[in-house]
Formats: C-alpha cells, sequence, structure tokens
C-alpha cells in the first residue's frame, strides 16, 4: 500500500559518513516545506538531554517552520556549548536548502552521545540531500531510513481522512526507542501533515497522542537523552484551521498514526521475540492504571518469562504488587492471550501446556490485569527479553 | 574462620520433599531458642504478601518468640485462607518442639507461589528437624542451607562485639533475591544474637539497617511476595537491655552483618559476573541519592555494559537523568573503578581499553556518580545482566 506525503513536503535521505557501523547506511535526512508550517513538540524529560532538543524545544510550539534536518550516528548530546552551537548551526544549514531563516528549522539527532557532530560531513550531506529533494513514496522511505540506527526495518504510518470537502494527511516515520553500544539509540518520531492546524492546538493533541502511545511503550525502561516527537503541519490542504469536530476527527487520526508508530518499536525491538500488549482495567485512575501496566512491562521477569513461553501468573501479579498503587489484592484477574490464569486474587486451573503453546506460537501476546477500583484503563506495549537482547547490549566496547 | 551461634538458639536443616529440582536439598530449617526471645521484622511491601508475611508482621515486635521455622520450595503465596491456616500450623508445629504455645513461632517461606504447602511433608520435617536442633556450625550452616532456593551457596555473617564485659554475638544467613521459574524466590534474612534488647528498640535498629543494606540492593528490580528479614534476641548473653552507647554499638554490628548479608545476594545473583557497588555523592538528601542509586542499579543498559566490560558513562549519566530528581547537569561527575570518565556535565578523554580492562579484570566494579546539589550520599549494591541471566529465567515453563 502506497503512502503518501501529505502536500506541501519535499524529502530526502543520504549517507553522508557519520555512521561507521553496518546498520542501515542513510544517516542525514532532510525536510522541506514550501510554506511556514506550523510546529508541536514533545520532548524527553531527562536532565540531560541533547543539544537538538533544545534547540527543537524553543521552537515549538510555533507556525514558521520550513526545514528539518535528521542525523543518525550521532546524538550530539553531552557536548556542551559546543553542541548547542553545531544545532544551531544545523537548522540554518536546512533551513538555507528552502530559502528560510536559520530559526526556522528543527533539529533531530540520534546516535554516539559525548561526541561533536561531524560538521563537514553534515554541510556535504545537506547539499547531496537538496538535491534529491521530492515528494515521492522512495523519498519518504529515504528521510525514514535516515534516522535509523539498530532499527532492522524503517517505520512508516498513515491515515487519509476527510474533512471539510478536503482530504487531509498524516504520514509519519519513526525509530526505535531500543538503545545499544555506545549509540543511546533513541525514540524519534515526526509526524507530517497538510492539515491548518493553530500551533496551540497542535500542541495540545500531539501532547496527548504521544502521551497514550509513543509514551506508553517499554523497550529497556530507559529513556534517552534525544527522545522527541514533532507534529509539523504544512496547512497545503487548505481551509481555515482545524476546529470543533473537525479537530476531534485529526486528533483521531493523529492518534491512530502515533499508535502504529509506537507498536512498531517494540515490535522491532533488540531481539525481541514478542510484542506484548499489557491491558489494565478497573483502576481507580488512568495514572494508577498506567503505572501498573508500565511496571509490568518494565519487570525483567515478566518479560523473560514470555520469551520462555511461560504463563508465569506470579511474577505478573507480583509486579502489579510492588508498582506503588494500592488495590484490593483479592480482585485481582489476569488473562494471558485470553486465558484465564487468576481471578479473584488467587489462581485458578488452567490448561499450561496451551497456556505455553499459544504464547510460543504466536508474536503478539496480551496479558490482561483486572483490579476491582473503579473504571480507568490504560494500555501499554512491550516486548519478551531475550538472550539475544543482552548478547547485543553486552557485546560492545566502547 | 567459625561462625558461632549465638548463645540461646538451637539450630537444623533437613530435606522434607517440598523441592523436587536439583538445587540444595535442605528445604525446611528449624531455630528454637531456650527462652522467649525478643523478635523485630521487615517485610515486603508488596501488596500480594505471603500467608507468613501476614502473620509475621502480626507477631513482630515482640518477646515471647521461641522457634522459627523456614522451608524453601513452597513460598505459601497466593494461596488464601487455607494458607494463613497452614502458616499457622506450621508456627504451631515449630513451636511444639520447644513446649511453646501455638502463637510464639515466626515462619519464613519462599519458593513456588500458589501452591498449597505440603503439610504432611511439613510435619514429618519438623520431626526429623526437631530431633537435629544443636547449636554447633553444623547446623547453622545446615538451616543457612535450608532457606535457599537459586542460591549458589549459603550466606553467613557475624560479628561478635565486647559489650559490658559481655561478649556479645551476631550471626545471621540469608538467601538470594533472585527469582526464577514459577518459584518466585525471595530475599530472605534471619539474623540471631544472643543481646538482650526491648522489642521496640529491636524493631527500630533493625528498620534503620535494612534500609540501608537489604533495601540497597538490586538483582532485577522485582519484589518479591515473601521478602522478609528478621531479627531475634535471646537475651542468653545476660545483663541489662541494651542502652546509650552500648546500643550504638550493637547497632553498628548489627549494620555490618545486615550489610555482609546483603552483599553476599548479588555476589551470588543468577548467571552474574560482577558485583558492581555505586556510589552516589552530592545530594540534596538521602532520598534523592537513593533513588539515582536505584535507577542506575536497575538499568538494563548499565548492567549490560558492564557485563560487557564497557566503560559506558552515557548510559549511567542517562539513567541518572530520569530517576525523577533534579539536579544541575552541568555539576555531573563519573568515576567507574576509580577512572574519571565525565567531569563537570562532559565526558573527558580517557584510556578506554584500561578502563574495559579494569571492569572485565576484577569481579567488583565501582560506579561512582557525584552531583553538585548537596552533602547526601547513597550506596547500592547491583550486579551485571548477562546472557546467563536471561537463559535461567526464559528457560522454564510453568
Amino acid at each position: 500500500m502506497a503512502i503518501p506525503v501529505p502536500a506541501g513536503f519535499k524529502l530526502s535521505g543520504v549517507y553522508c559518513g557519520i555512521k561507521t557501523l553496518g546498520e542501515d547506511p542513510l544517516d542525514l535526512s532532510l525536510i522541506t516545506c514550501d510554506r511556514d508550517a506550523t510546529a508541536a513538540g514533545v520532548y524527553t524529560t531527562n536532565l540531560v538531554f541533547a543539544a537538538p532538543v533544545g534547540l527543537d524545544r524553543s521552537r515549538t510550539p510555533s507556525q514558521n517552520i520550513r526545514a528539518i534536518i535528521i542525523n543518525s550516528g550521532n546524538a550530539n548530546a553531552c557536548t556542551g556549548e559546543r553542541g548547542d552551537r553545531d544545532a544551531a548551526r544545523m537548522a540554518e544549514l536546512a533551513a538555507a536548502t528552502c530559502g528560510a531563516k536559520a530559526d526556522q528549522a528543527l533539529v533531530l539527532s540520534t546516535g554516539i552521545i559525548g561526541v561533536f557532530m561531524p560538521m563537514e560531513k553534515i554541510e556535504a550531506g545537506v547539499r547531496d540531500a537538496a538535491k534529491l529533494l521530492a515528494s515521492d513514496e522512495a523519498s519518504l522511505v529515504n528521510a525514514a531510513r535516515g534516522m535509523l540506527t539498530t532499527d532492522t526495518t524503517h517505520k512508516l504510518a498513515s491515515q487519509s481522512i476527510p474533512l471539510g470537502g478536503r482530504t487531509v494527511q498524516i504520514t509519519g516515520m519513526a525509530k526505535g526507542a531500543a538503545m545499544i553500544g555506545p549509540k543511546m539509540a533513541t525514540m524519534l518520531g515526526l509526524i507530517l501533515t497538510d492539515a491548518v492546524i493553530s500551533p496551540a492546538d497542535a500542541q495540545k493533541i500531539l501532547s496527548i497522542a504521544v502521551e497514550d502511545t509513543f509514551n506508553c511503550i517499554s523497550v529497556d525502561g530507559h529513556m534517552s537523552t534525544n527522545d522527541t516527537v514533532l507534529l509539523v503541519a504544512s496547512g497545503a490542504a487548505g481551509g481555515q484551521p482545524l476546529a470543533g469536530a473537525d479537530l476531534g476527527t485529526f486528533a483521531k487520526a493523529l492518534h491512530a498514526v502515533a499508535a502504529d508508530l509506537a507498536k512498531a518499536i517494540p515490535l522491532d525491538g533488540e531481539g525481541a521475540t514478542h510484542l506484548v500488549t499489557v491491558h489494565v482495567t478497573g483502576c481507580a485512575n488512568v495514572d494508577a492504571a498506567r503505572q501498573i501496566a508500565k511496571v509490568v512491562s518494565e519487570s525483567a521477569l515478566v518479560k523473560t518469562a514470555i520469551a520462555g513461553a511461560d504463563p508465569n501468573w506470579g511474577r505478573i501479579v507480583s509486579a502489579a504488587g510492588y508498582a506503588g498503587v494500592p488495590f484490593d489484592a483479592s480482585r485481582v484477574g489476569l488473562k494471558v492471550n485470553g486465558i484465564t490464569l487468576y481471578v479473584k486474587g488467587a489462581p485458578v486451573e488452567f490448561d499450561r501446556v496451551a497456556a505455553s503453546k499459544s504464547i510460543r506460537d504466536n508474536r503478539d501476546t496480551t496479558v490482561e490485569l483486572s483490579f476491582g477500583e473503579g473504571d480507568a484503563r490504560a494500555r501499554f506495549w512491550t516486548t519478551d527479553l531475550t538472550a539475544e537482547y543482552v548478547r547485543l547490549n553486552a557485546d560492545y566496547t566502547t
């Protein structure tokens, strides 16, 4: 199925020599917009954040963005004032390719931290990327490849929605959250749309969508210095800024794109053999549900059990028990892949062979934990934890 | 070096058939006291806690304890009212061996969860254990073995201290915190002393010691349903209840025993090849320091880096950054095994080969993270994370 580029944008992805290892070779992407675009961003809350995060944070929400430059292979994190200057220069180079001003560009970086950006390579890369800018699907794929680090494949998602007689396009790209070697591979997302939307609305709906999607995935629980999701809206679809029901429809479609991208990240987790969806229901409030889902999703014992096709209700229930959320243990229930393992605070007889086979034979595993505290629910996506993950993360020396 | 049994206690350890796997075969330990002993306990804060935890919690602090029964192979967790009755019956059986009343005993259990205790085996085991009760070191070792699950060796520690013309003995035993298969292996500790001490003081100094020792270790971040540390004081050393400077001296020795036992747990962690000591200094308060130490100690990326002998400052610093504790990132410093990797918020040149070799060649790895926020500090012990850990935890089907 073809994935369209939203109107108003051109993209490209090139290799400029930042990466030295054997991943996807593309390491620099350029995206330009033919008019001033609305931009919003959600960023890592890590106190140790990279230079491009600081730059983008200061430039969003806004409505005069013309270019985005993305590089992989170097995160420009822990690089001090020189890192800030390099990020600003990258923005300037990107903006110049479409005749925009230096402060009309955003920057996304991922890769090794504590190493200065190879600015000569970046300059040459931007020159090459500018020549290749186009709106076809191949260019979109190349741009999505330029942000990859340890990902085994690029990640794209899109939605087309009819709004007020027009078709609005939303297309996003992302890279994995897993971190490997010294590269500190970050979760990055860039969602483009041709909708007309105000900066305030863009920021609001992006924040809500990220909270329930990119912030509800866990690969290793490690929040990076560079995590960023941007929404950039060209407005090329025309019409008045989205409002009311149209804004709601758009928000829903944006959520779907963010969810598709977010799910693709654990699915491509390092060494992962299962995508685990953790549903938590019956909590007093959403924060409580999300906290339990997060703790279960990050439990090494839960994750290794799933890698081993072990329907280990004890690990799941006890992980919930230390999440710091009060609940009545005698009302807890648990299903794995639809098989009931635990009812009203006690294990029940189940077919262990069938349950184990169900985990082993399916890449998708569903964990449903229910509580008797209220109506709030949450959903997390995570991976299993395999020996291959450890091998990938241990067998590297800085 | 011989480890003495504190005066007033007799111990034994036997096999009664609870365990079926190939671990240390002993699975039931009995400890009796020839007079009413002071007892204090610190317990798991997991909302899903085992029957013996509920029983012990209701019986400590107190001063009439005569027996402790310990079993491995079955945690008596998630077993409902029948589990409570079984735990009470175990206490009754243990108390009867020394002519005490049913409520004068404490119970420690570890092992598989969600399975009822094999009470016939327990009854037979208590009968056997009662016949073997003795105060020699071999009996102490057998009692320490009876609590083991996946531990590769028993764990003992002791201190002899002169107090008011008498020699007071403190001797403790513990089992590992790692959890494996469906056995939910718990951290258990039992510290015996012949000191005379009030229940309130026993509880107070035990709580303080545990907070800084057993609560400052991390193997997999999973808090079990059964985690318990007990302090039982026979008073057989004689004299008045400890107070003032003597109580302080005793508290210090108790802390040392608790620290030795706590350190032995990650050192014997599943598949671990390194004992990692994480020192956090320069924080605004102890809670902040401890929170950072905990997050760094639990980071899968930090732990895999150490397994791979990778002096990966980026993973360590960025883990600190998401601990939820505010700090000025430009004042952060980091040393690994005494080698400076990071100063004032930026990486510095260091000999990577030497740093990697230092990690590879030593089982002990020291991580020192410094902040510029105050004078508070904390210390955590953790393990590295190896492929062997995952293999142990994944290759089991319930």
